[in-house]
Order: structure tokens, then C-alpha cells, then sequence
């Protein structure tokens, strides 16, 4: 018999599979892919256990799709830092290209981060809410000398951030031709760069 | 017996009354909602009709869609007109206000647009295409005096919709907060005031 100890490993352990299954799904087939049986075959283990960890699909949803935003704050935080040295457009624009290019590697995993909707009343739970504000605050971070006050500068990441969002997913889309990632960063360079350009010149009158 | 007149007349009405049930659906309920059965079942023919008429479900989806489309142009128009004396940024936003507004009075309807997706190497017919371009042609239209080429103009005004369709999708997606339409607002504001004044500064100088 177990004692609590190695119960308590084995289930971090099997958790730990479950969330890397669901994650392999998402990534070839899709959100719509992502079903606990599925996950449950994949790993060895019955749909019950699944439940049993997760609660219920959206929990093991949400535990995937954070991974997804945490291999996504890595690629953020790396291009930052590779920026340090340029000016404000030049900062933000490596954080958006390297947002695009995130997206263009991982388009199904990048995706079910924003198809994935929960049922009427549910919230996300406080660690990935907590993880989302964070790669926003890294947006928001670079405004500072731009911006100075603090919710106008949280809504300007915001706007920034939906704007490249926007870009990024109607061109994956290919809602209006075909997907060029060239075509796409230079339209996001449009919207980067003129806002900067605005801001920057706000500053410096 | 009907002569060939009359059998296109009813086609004709037949092919308008599945159009309209398709679209009552999508407002209601959604694209996920949409099934042949069920605007048969509402128009009162049969299955078979609906096919014979659409060829498959994505002919329907993609007739309905174009209806929104259509609504959704007559409304930019109004708007673009009644901003017609204000200068670039005010127009701009007129645009982007009254694409917001479609947005929050018709979400279903107006998610059904982006969230249908055609099988591998279809594509929309001509007919849904031109009206696209024609929506994006009244942003670039306003561009005209700021961005004097063309291509650049076109890929202008196809950044600034993605840029506000983004800011709407996500507030409306309640992603990362509660939708509030006058904090979108905002957003898309700052976006289109940052762009035009620097779209307008390099005018000038």
C-alpha cells in the first residue's frame, strides 16, 4: 500500500502526463480535438481518473492552455531582452514578431487559448488569469516611459496587444488571402510603428 | 404544371426563406447551430431542398453570411457619410464606432462571419469576396489623402480593421475581463488617434 507521500507524487506525475497528452492533442488536431477519452487512451489511464484530476474537460483545458501562454511568455520575455537596447518601436515590435511568430509555429495550440470558452458564470482559475496579466504587463512595462499614468498605460497594452492579436489571427484565418508571415508583420509594423511614432512624439513635445 | 418562369420565381423565394431562416439562427443561437435539418425543418421543406439549392451546408452559411456582410456595409456607410466633414481621425472612427456597435448588437451573427471556415482548398465565391473588399475599400478610401500608393494604402486600412476587429473580438470574448462597449471604445481610440496623428504628422511635414 502507498502512503500518502508517493500517492501524492504519483498524482502530480499523472497530472503532469495528462496536461503533455491534451497538449500534443491541441497541437495536432485541435481544441475540438480535446476529449477526455481521447486523453484517458493516450495516457494509459481510464476517463474517470481524468475527471477525477481534472474536475471536469475545461479544467484540463485550462492547465494545457496555460502551458501554452507560459511557452509563450518565454518567447516574450527572450525577445524583450534580445530588444533591450532599441527604442520604444523597436521594443514593442520584437514583442509582437515574436508574438506572430509563436502563433505561425504553434497555430492549434495558439488558437484553443482563445476558442476555449468557458460555461456561463465559470471564471478561469486565479493562476492563469494571473499568467494572461503578466503577458500583458510586459507590453504595459515598455509604455512606462511613454505613458505615464498607470491605467491609461494598462489600456494601451491592452489595445496594443488585441491590435497584433487581431492581425495575427485574421491573416492565419486566411480570411482575406492566402497567409503570408512577411505581409502580415509589415501591417503589424503599421499599426507599432505610428503608435509609437504618436506616442513618442507626445513625449518629446 | 408550373412553366419555367414560375419554377425560378419559387426557387427563387424558396432560396430568400432559407437564407432568412439560416440567419435567424445564427442570431439566436450561432454557427454551431446551423444544420440543414434545421432550416429545412423551420422552412418547412425538406432536406434534400436545402441541398439542392445550396449544394451543401458552406453555400448556405456562406449566403447568410454575406447577409451580414451587406448589413454591416450599409451601416459603415451611414456612418462613414455622417462623418464626412470631421477630419481623418474622426472619420476613421466613426468606421470603427459603428463596427463595434454592429458587433455588440449582432454577436452571433457577426462571430458566424469569422468563425466559418471552409474545407481545405475551397474558396468563398466571387459574389462574398467583392463585398469583403468593398467593406476594406471604405477604410482605405479615407486613407486616401494620408497614404498616397496604393498597395500601402490597401495594406493600411487592412491592419486598422484586423487592429479593431481585435480589440472588439477579445472585449467581446470577455477574455480577459467583462465587456464594457465605452472601454473598447476607448481602446480602438487609442489606436486610431495614435495612427492618424501619425499618419497625418508625416502629411504635414
Amino acid at each position: 500500500m502507498r502512503d500518502r507521500e508517493s500517492q501524492t507524487h504519483y498524482r502530480e506525475r499523472l497530472r503532469e502526463q495528462l496536461i503533455s497528452a491534451a497538449g500534443a492533442i491541441l497541437c495536432s488536431d485541435g481544441l475540438s480535438a480535446l476529449q477526455a477519452r481521447r486523453v484517458a487512451a493516450d495516457s494509459g489511464c481510464s476517463v474517470g481518473t481524468v475527471y477525477n484530476i481534472f474536475r471536469d474537460i475545461d479544467g484540463l483545458i485550462i492547465a494545457a492552455n496555460q502551458r501554452t501562454l507560459s511557452a509563450l511568455g518565454e518567447r516574450l520575455v527572450t525577445a524583450a531582452d534580445a530588444a533591450r537596447a532599441l527604442p520604444l518601436a523597436g521594443r514593442l515590435m520584437a514583442l509582437a514578431s515574436a508574438y506572430l511568430d509563436f502563433a505561425t509555429e504553434n497555430p492549434q495550440r495558439w488558437r484553443a487559448v482563445f476558442e476555449h470558452r468557458l460555461s456561463d458564470g465559470e471564471v478561469v482559475p486565479e493562476y492563469y488569469a494571473s499568467d494572461r496579466r503578466r503577458l500583458l504587463g510586459l507590453i504595459a512595462e515598455e509604455l512606462v516611459p511613454a505613458i505615464g499614468d498607470a491605467s491609461a498605460r494598462d489600456d494601451a497594452a491592452y489595445a496594443l496587444f488585441s491590435a497584433v492579436h487581431g492581425i495575427v489571427q485574421l491573416s492565419l484565418d486566411e480570411k482575406l488571402e492566402t497567409f503570408d508571415v512577411e505581409v502580415c508583420r509589415r501591417r503589424i509594423g503599421f499599426i507599432v510603428e505610428n503608435v509609437t511614432s504618436a506616442l513618442t512624439g507626445t513625449v518629446a513635445a
